[in-house]
């Protein structure tokens, strides 16, 4: 990790230019993980600002409802089996010199050989990034609850960042086994002792879940509070597929108005600028930490701290790190997200969270709670003896997640199986190195990928990430929105693991 | 060439989605002349319609007004020699990720070696279109004339268009030397025997001018009646140019409203529509003439057919060409331009136009006819043996430009004294192959130039270009307009071509 301006002290930065910085690499740019995206920060002025920002009402032309959760049959209106390889073809490119008009590019690693800069200096060695031609089907009602939950979930996040012992205690175990985790709470000690107190609370969240085949259920897969990917490409990929609806909407017998159109970017920016008038000094600027070489270094005061990288250990090479890490949290700027935010987005948490009586520990409403329940997965310590048992009897049923960040890390089927009995055989202690977690069988669907000017057809399946903004001054609440959404699709046979993780697609929602 | 359908005939093509289609080759092409620029029609759904047809207004923040063209000395505003290099380090970055975001992109035949589909496929390859740092100061009453010229050369195209006398005897001697413009004066030929009328004629223009450094005025270099390129990439250059001076402004000390805006790809797409409207029958389409490899036929009926392609030799390979062309011009089909545009724009007749008593023929109002002649440079035909004369002795202020399109085939210095001695001795008949032509001195001044990612500072010489549509249906102008500028610009040591032909940057005005 490099802050923005010196990696060792003081996060100062003289010019908020120096923000918009390529990421070198990140666990959590695995839709691109051969390519670059460039900062969604830049990508924020691509857009108009919106000021909807309430759950979209949609009109839909759909002839007949259908009942999804109750289990029938379902017959899309945007039927990809039907499509004529002519149409295809145009509209695939189409949507190429479409997305070469409208920023949906990265930079190509394939291509360093000959354009050795290729991926860190922008402007050269450009793809296309990869995408769906076409928007997932997906039920209009769990898209709209998955929209509902969004700033439950901001305000659950703040409650539980505010509540110390509950984080320390939560992760005392996972504290011996992870030393990632651990230094994360001795920052987070350290600000408890001295009673630091964070008035002003910024969070850029994104809640990710997977439509469960079996029980047509939205079901939560994580909720990431720091360094949330992709609101830019995200976003200009669903006005890419708005796009192509509207000019070939005739010939695939559908609504563009069925496409939600996703302001993501936009939305966060306007959440980081509203920090920063909270701040209140003209002077001070936005400072991102990012992961690649600092280039700047200067003087100012910092408002907002916004985090690019912190979230990997690789991104704390040495102790100057973690020593900026604690002076920035010292510091009276604005943390995004501060340390206790942080720590509440760890799938510890969320399986704490997940046990029995705990939301309403945090939260009054119990409409808010039930939602909120509708979307959790089975989620479980490995403590729990039975279901240990269960899991090694019946592996396919459940996913390992390991503390550690970043998709990819996940244990499924047989190795789950393994996994148990060697920890089983190792001792309690390791235990809490990990979570189980139900295995979710998301819906599968007929979709065009498009990769380096190529579109193949395969089944996929999908993952859709609602972004969350929230912004807290002492009692006031100034911001508290969904603020886009996110969709990666990849191939349903290509690995076992979660959609993040391998080479997913950027794609967008046909509601129906 | 290839049409939009079928090669050979008819003319017909299924969809206008055809249209949308990268040019393999193009003599036209040379700013970026290792890449492939994509489409200005796909790029003109890139900026909003913009009704503002006029010369713009320019509230330029300049403390003094320069007298340009009296000679005086003249202090830009934007002084780029006092730049402070970590200032222009930070907006190369801000410039080459804006290049990214909003379409500044271009197929780069570097990479195909490993990209092998770069630059015939969009979407992958890609890489930033040369583009200048900053916009070269350019004297604003120079830049006014050069657009209130602009609706009176559509005119007058249009009223010599109509004289096919005029055209055939001027281009009589031409015809027996290029073969190219023999073929075309043929298809001429045949519209006059058969007493065709256009009665609704489109044009989209390009005129090009140098400001000479020594008289300080703005001579013009050719006027382009067919394929006029770059009004997308153009556009987009400004809207580059005007959010630096909008985010640099107060480091640089100029002005974001010195630079005029651009909206030339859209004004272009707005004519081709509305010549389409004039057409009136909704179920024709306009069909795109382009030299890739075609991709599409159909049935359709055509509205308006646009030439991409069609302006060199090359674009003829076999008879199946010439004899689609003679199709399309005997078609009902607009046609932008008509053989008699295209003819008009040979620089025979902007020769022939520049000679004393010509436009008279064309214009009645005496003011527009002034305006025109300021703009004209000397221009002489090879047949006035005091001219030649004058050239042989004193080669280095005059070029010689062949009958062919496209620049680079221009002679220069001591090569003019070598190919008029030879002429004189092959005899009078090749003299109609070639025009002398006054050579332009451009002023020089300094620039960074920005190429594949990287930055450098030179000396160097623009040419700017003033984009004018002109619409009418019978008697009833529907469009006569200045639609917008291109500004290109070349190091001045790099050759002694004009700056369209050699490694020429995308630039725009900064006007004093």
């Amino acid at each position: 990790m490099g802050v923005g301006c010196s990696s060792s002290l003081p996060p100062t930065v003289n010019n908020p230019h120096c923000s918009i910085t390529f990421p070198h690499t990140s666990a959590h740019t695995n839709p691109t993980s051969n390519h670059l995206p460039i900062n969604w920060l830049a990508r924020a002025h691509l857009q108009k600002p919106n000021s909807a920002r309430k759950t979209p009402t949609l009109k839909c032309g759909r002839t007949a409802q259908m009942e999804i959760e109750g289990g029938s049959d379902s017959k899309p209106i945007l039927d990809l089996h039907s499509l004529d390889d002519n149409l295809v073809q145009k509209m695939v490119y189409d949507a190429l010199v479409w997305s070469s008009l409208h920023g949906l590019v990265v930079g190509d690693r394939n291509v360093q050989l000959i354009v050795q800069r290729s991926g860190t200096v922008p402007g050269v060695g450009m793809v296309h990034a990869p995408f769906a031609l076409l928007p997932t089907v997906f039920p209009e009602n769990q898209w709209k609850l998955a929209c509902e939950v969004a700033p439950i979930f901001n305000e659950l996040v703040d409650r539980v960042s505010l509540d110390g012992k509950f984080l320390q205690e939560s992760l005392s175990r996972t504290k011996k086994v992870d030393a990632f985790t651990s230094r994360l709470l001795d920052i987070h000690s350290k600000m408890l002792e001295i009673n630091k107190k964070e008035e002003i609370r910024l969070g850029l969240h994104r809640s990710d879940y997977m439509l469960d085949e079996k029980t047509k259920l939205l079901l939560q897969i994580e909720l990431n509070t720091i360094s949330t990917s992709f609101p830019g490409l995200g976003s200009v990929v669903s006005e890419l597929h708005r796009s192509l609806l509207k000019n070939y909407g005739e010939h695939l017998g559908c609504d563009v108005n069925c496409t939600p159109s996703n302001d993501a970017a936009n939305r966060f920016s306007e959440a980081l600028a509203k920090a920063w008038i909270e701040y209140n000094n003209p002077k001070a600027v936005i400072m991102v930490v990012v992961q690649p070489e600092e280039r700047n270094m200067g003087g100012h005061a910092i408002a907002v701290i916004y985090f690019r990288a912190g979230y990997a250990p690789t991104d704390y090479p040495s102790e100057a790190e973690w020593r900026a890490r604690l002076l920035m949290e010292h510091s009276s700027a604005i943390k995004c997200p501060s340390i206790s935010y942080h720590l509440t987005g760890t799938k510890k948490i969320q399986q704490e969270l997940a046990k029995p009586n705990v939301l309403e520990k945090f939260i009054d409403n119990k409409e808010d709670i039930a939602k909120l329940r509708k979307c959790f997965a089975g989620l479980w310590s490995l403590d729990d003896a039975d279901i240990v048992d269960t899991a090694i009897e019946k592996p396919h049923l459940f996913v390992m997640k390991p503390q550690r960040e970043g998709g990819g890390n996940n244990i499924y089927g047989d190795d789950v199986r393994e996994a148990l009995l060697r920890l089983r055989k190792d001792g309690k202690e390791q235990n809490a190195a990990y979570i189980l977690m139900q295995r979710i069988f998301p819906t599968d669907s007929a979709t065009f990928l498009v990769r380096d000017g190529s579109c193949h057809k395969d089944h996929a399946v999908s993952e859709l990430g609602i972004y969350g903004a929230y912004l807290r001054n002492k009692d006031k609440v100034i911001v508290n929105e969904r603020s886009g959404y996110l969709m990666r699709t990849k191939v349903s046979s290509s690995n076992e693991g979660g959609v993040a993780a391998g080479f997913a697609v950027l794609d967008s929602l046909y509601l129906t």
